[in-house]
C-alpha cells in the first residue's frame, strides 16, 4: 500500500514524479510562529540540485520551492506547509524501450509486479528526484529543533574510504565537506574520488558510498521505548532513501564484533548542572531507543546506481530475453547527493520526535 | 513519547516489565478464520526460551503462553488476540545498588532523563524479556502468510564467522542450524563459538553477533513506496530489537564497495507464468521498497551484552562517580537469542505488507 | 495538533487558505489502474462551487481541478494523487477590522488560543473553501468503490422541513434535488426556502440545516468493531465539516424515545443467493459498527452561517469590549453547499472501509 | 478492519470478549509520575458494573481491575499500563439457539457478514461488557488532564426528559446524579423513570435514552484543525459507544432551526489575565474544532437495548424465517450505564488532545 506520509505528528507527505508538471510535499504538525519562508529552504534544495559538477546527473533543475500555505506574515501559523518544485528539464525523449523492459537494479519489476503498469518516464514514483521534496522538508524540521544541528558527510566512495583521524580537526574537516564536490571531509580523499568517479562513469559503470551523519545537540531523552525507538525511525527514515542497502547506529556492524567491556560508554560525573560525561560513543547517542546527550551517529550504505551503460541481461515486459543499457542523465556515483537527503531525514525524524517527548513528558 | 505498537494494519502491541506479574501483547487485524491456539505459538516462544543451555541467561521461565480473547472454536474470530506470559522467576534480590548508578551501555541513565524515574528491576521495560511478546506475535503473522518460510540464523559471533560455503548443501546448512544452542549452520563455526563464548562468560566479558534472516515465498509485489517500503519497514522493526546496531538488506554495506555492473540482479526469462529469473540478489530480494519475488535478506548486527562482570566506570543518579559491575543472570552473547525475535519481526512485517498489499491491489 | 490527513489505508490531505494563492490535496493508497482525469472530478467541484445562486456566496471561484500527479496514461499508478485549485478571486480589501476583534460564532479566539496569531484573512485555514478539496477527494473515493452510490440531500432548512412523503417516488424526489439550487427534493419546500433565505439575507441574518445522505449499494461486512467502527468514522467524518454540530445514524436522536420492539429491524429470508430481507432500517444500515447491506443513512445539522450583518458583542484582541458585522461574501445558509461535502466525506470513509475490509478479509 | 485502539499520542488498545476468561486494556502515551493504583480506577468501574439496582442486568461482576504493567513504586513509568478485569459470572447456558438465529437490532448478521463466523457467546466481542475497559482506561485520562472534570447524566429515557431548570442549582443536580440509579439531576424525572422502566422491563421491551455530558476545565486552544478537530474526535468516540445513534455538541441539531443572530456565542470583555467571558455556549465549547475555554458540552443518543423478550420476525444462519426473542440478564434501558462510559470517552479524548496541544504550541 502506498504510504507517502512519514512521521507521527510532525509529520510530511509527498507527491509526483519525475517527468509530471511538479513534485511536492505538506509538512503538517509545524509548532507555530516560526519564522519561515522559501530563503530557508532554497539553500538546502541548492546543496542537493542536479547538474552542478560532472560527478551528478547532468539534467538541470533550478529546484525552485514555492510556498503554498501555512506561512503567514512570515511565520508558520500551524497548518500544513504546502511546498511545490515545478518539473522543468524533462527532456523529450523516447521511452518505449524503458516502457519494453525492465531495467535490472531498478524498481521497473517489482511495481509492475505490484501495481500492473507503471510510469515509466525517469523512473516515474521511484525516481530520486523524490528526495528533493525530503530535503524541503528537512529544511523546515531543522527549524524546529533549531538546537540541533545535523551535517552528513561521504566517508567512502567504491570502497574508498576517507582518513578518519581529518576529523582529529572538526572545524577542517566541515570546511572541506562544503569546499569539494563528493562532501568529503578530507582532500586527499577527494582528490581520488575525483579519478574513480571519473573512471567509473567514462567505462559506463558506477560506485556505491556510503554515507556518515552526526547530530550534535540532540539532549537526552528523545526517543522511547519500544516500537518508536529513536534508533528504529531513524533506521526507517534512512534504509527508506533511494538506493540506501543499509543502516548503523553508533559501531554499528563494527559492535558485533567487539567484547562487552570494549564497545561500554564509560560515564564520569559531568559538568555542574548537567548529564553524566560519556568517555566513548559506540551507542551512536542512544540507548534502549533514547538519546543520551551524545551526539547521535548513523551511516548508510548506498548501492551503485544501478543505471549504466554496461548492458544486463534482462526481460521484456512480455516475457522475452533482451539486454538494457540505462542511457540518459545519472549519478555515477548517487550516494554523493544522498548527502542533505540522509540529513533530512535525520533532522524531520528529529523533529518528530522532539514534540513527541514534549508531548509525553511535557519538557523542552 | 511510547508507542508500542508496531505495524499498519496487522498491528501488535506488547505490555509488561521484566519483574511485573506478567508481560503480553495484542495483535490486532488478524484475518479470521484462521487455526489458531497455544500449540501454534509455544514452540516459538520454547525456542527463544533462556536457561535451556549455558550459553544463554539461567533465569528460568517456562514462558507459557495463553490466549485470553480472539479465538473461538479454535479459530481466530477477527477481534484482537491477547497473550500473557507470566512471570516466574523473578529472583529475590537487592536492587538498590542498580538503582542508585546507571549501568553503562545500559538505557538506565537515558530512561532517567527521559521520565524522571525508571523501573530498575532486571531493566524494567528496556529488558529483554519483552521480545517473548513479539515471538508471541509473530507466531501469529506466520499463520497470516503461510507461503512464506522465515528462517534465521547466527552468521558470526565475536567477529568469527561461518564458512558461507556451508549453504551450499541448504538442507544440511538449516538441520544444523536447529541442532547446536547457537543457531549455526556450520558445525566447525558451532565448537569454536562454544570456547569462544565459554571464555567471554569466565573472564566477565560478553560477545556480540551477526543475525542473518531469509524469507522465502515471499511474492512480487510487496511493499510500497514511499515511506512504508518494505525495506524500510524491515529495517524498523530489526532496529527496534534490542541490542541492535546495523540493519542490511541484501548485500548491505558490501553493495556500496561494488561496481554498478557487479551489484546488479540479471534477469532472464522464468518459467511458464512467472516473473523473471533473478541471476543473483544483491538486492536481498527489493527493489524501490517492493519485493521483486526473490528470497527477501536481512541481517542485524547485535553489540555484546551490556550486562558484564568486568567494571567500567559510571556515575551514580545523584551525579558521583562510580563504578559498575553487573551481577545476575545474563546472556553471554544476547545475539543468540536474537534469531527468533529477528524471525518474528520479520514475519510481523510481511504479514503486515500482505494485508496492505491485497488492500490496495486487491490481490492474494 | 494538527492532523490534516484523514483515513487510514485510503488516506487524503488537504492544504491550503481561503486567501492564499491555492489549495489542495493528496489522495494516498489510491488502488492502481482506475480512470482518471479532471473531468471526472470537476462535477462534483462544479456542484459545491460558490456563486452560482444568489443563496450562496457571491465569491466567484472557477474551482478548476489540475491534477499534478499518481495518473499516468489516464489511470492511477497506484501513487499519491496531487491535486491543486488555484484561488483566483480573493477580492483585495482590508482586513484590519478582522484581525483586530473576535468573530463570534468563527474560529478566530480559539486560533489564536491555540496558536498565539492567526490567518485572519477569509479564515485562513477554517475556510470552507478548504471543503472543495474534500469534494475533489471524494470524487476519487467514488471511483474506487463504484458499486456505491452516496446522495444528499437538505432536509430543513432553519426548522422547515421537506414532506418525507416525497420519497414514496424516489426518482422524482432524485430529480428534484437537482433541479433547485437547495438540493431539495421537494418542489414545495424549496418554494418555501427560497422566500425563506431571501428573508435571512436581506435582513442580515442567517439560517441553519439539516442535511441527510444515503449510501446505497454498501456490502454487509464493511466496518469494524471497535474503534474503526463504521459509524464512529463517518460521525468523524462528517462532524468534522466546518459548521456541523451534530450526527445522526438512522433514526439517531428519535430512536432514543423509541421502544425495543419499535427500534427492532426485523428481518425474513431474502432472495436466492442474498442475505437477509430487512424490514425496516432504523439502524441506518450499521450493526455493532459494521454494515447489513441495507443503505447507510447519516445525518447532519449545520448550524447558521456565523458570519451576519447583525452586530454581534465581541473583544478585540486586545481584551477590549466591541462589536462585530461580518461584511462581505458569505452564504445565508451554510448547509446547503454542505451537501456536496457531507457526500465527499461519506464516500471517503465507505471507499476506507473498502479496502481495510479486504485487507483483513479477502473479500472484494 | 479491526482497529481496537483509539488516540493518537494517548491510546488505549481494548481486547476481550463476553465470555472468554478476561478483558483487559493497554493504555499507551501516559505521562510518567503520575500517582496510579487500582484504587484511581475501581471506583469508576463501580458506577458501571452491573447488577447494582433492578434497573441494569443481573449479570453480577465484581469487576475487579488489576494493573499489570507501568507502573512502578506507585507511579506511572512512561510504559504501557495494562489492565485486566476478569470474566467470572459467565453463566453456563446453552447458546445453540443464538448461534443459529440472527438476533434483530444486533450485531450478529453483520459480525457473520464480515467475518464468515463468530462468537456468538454474550454477543462476543460486540458485547457492551467491552465498555468496563473504557472506564479502566478513562479513570487513568482523567489523571492526565486533572484540570478537567468529566461529568455526565441521563437528559431522558424513552423520551421522557429531564426538567433542564434543576441545574440552575447545579450542586442540587449534580448531588442528584448520584443519587439515584439513573445517574438523572432530577429527582421528580428519577421517579417517573423508575416506573417507566420497570414497566418496560415487565412487558419485555426496553428503551433508549439521551445521555449528557460537560467537561468543564478545559482551557481554550485543544484541538485543532481539520481531522483531528475536537469535535470530530468527540463524535467518533462516542458514535462509537455501544448502541449510540446519535452525538451532538452544543446545540447540537437544534441549531439548525437558529438563526444567526440566536446562535452566535457573544463575548465581552473576561477578567484580567484571562480570555473573553461569553455569554452563551451554544456553540458547546468548541469553535473551528478548538477549544474555547466554555465547558465541552456533549450529548449521545442511545437506541432501546436490542435484547428484549417480544418476538422479533428474524432468519436463521441457514437462511429460514424464524422469531427471535432475547433471553437472558440485560439492561432494559443500556444508556443509563453508558453514562461512565460517555464520560470515559470523553476524558480520553481530551487527554489526548492535551497532549497534542503540548507536542505542537508547548504549552500546558
Amino acid at each position: 500500500m502506498t504510504w507517502n506520509t512519514f512521521g507521527r505528528v510532525f509529520r510530511f507527505t509527498t507527491w509526483g514524479e519525475s517527468h509530471g508538471p511538479a513534485i511536492g510535499c505538506v509538512v503538517d504538525g509545524c509548532p507555530p510562529g516560526i519564522a519561515l519562508s522559501e530563503a530557508d529552504i532554497q539553500p538546502w534544495l541548492d546543496r542537493r540540485r542536479p547538474g552542478q559538477s560532472r560527478f551528478t546527473t547532468q539534467r538541470r533543475e533550478p529546484d525552485q520551492v514555492r510556498i503554498l500555505s501555512g506561512v503567514f506574515e512570515g511565520r508558520t501559523t500551524g497548518t500544513p506547509v504546502s511546498m511545490l518544485i515545478e518539473n522543468t528539464d524533462q527532456r523529450s525523449r523516447d521511452y518505449s524501450e524503458v516502457a519494453a523492459a525492465y531495467r535490472p537494479g531498478h524498481a521497473d519489476y517489482a511495481y509492475d509486479a505490484k501495481y500492473g503498469h507503471r510510469d515509466y518516464r525517469g523512473g516515474g514514483r521511484s525516481s530520486a528526484r523524490e528526495t528533493a521534496c525530503r530535503v524541503a522538508a528537512g529544511a523546515v524540521a531543522r527549524l524546529v529543533v533549531p538546537q540541533v544541528r545535523v551535517r552528513a558527510w561521504v566517508e567512502s566512495v567504491g570502497g574508498d574510504a576517507i582518513d578518519a583521524a581529518v576529523f582529529d580537526d572538526p572545524d577542517a574537516a566541515w570546511a572541506e565537506v562544503d569546499r569539494n564536490p563528493f562532501f568529503c571531509p578530507d582532500p586527499a580523499a577527494a582528490a581520488r574520488w575525483e579519478e574513480l568517479i571519473d573512471a567509473a562513469r567514462k567505462s559506463g559503470s558506477s560506485l556505491g558510498a556510503v554515507v556518515a551523519c552526526e547530530a550534535a545537540g540532540v539532549p537526552a531523552g528523545w526517543g522511547a521505548p519500544l516500537y518508536a525507538k529513536l534508533d528504529a525511525e531513524l533506521a526507517s527514515a534512512v534504509m527508506g532513501i533511494n538506493a540506501v542497502k543499509g543502516v548503523e547506529i553508533g559501531d554499528g556492524f563494527a559492535a558485533a564484533s567487539l567484547r562487552g567491556e570494549d564497545n561500554a560508554d564509560p560515564m564520569r560525573p559531568g559538568a555542574a548542572g548537567e548529564g553524566p560525561a560519556f568517555l566513548a560513543n559506540h551507542a551512536g547517542g542512544i540507548a534502549g531507543g533514547i538519546s543520551t546527550g551524545q551526539p547521535v551517529r548513523v551511516r548508510a550504505a548506498f548501492k551503485p546506481t544501478a543505471s549504466i551503460l554496461t548492458p544486463v541481461p534482462s526481460v521484456t515486459r512480455a516475457g522475452e530475453a533482451t539486454e538494457v543499457r540505462t542511457r540518459g542523465r545519472h549519478d555515477p556515483c548517487v550516494g554523493i547527493r544522498g548527502v542533505p537527503v540522509v540529513e533530512a531525514m535525520v533532522a524531520l525524524v528529529l523533529a518528530d520526535q522532539a514534540l513527541l517527548h514534549r508531548a509525553q513528558c511535557g519538557a523542552g
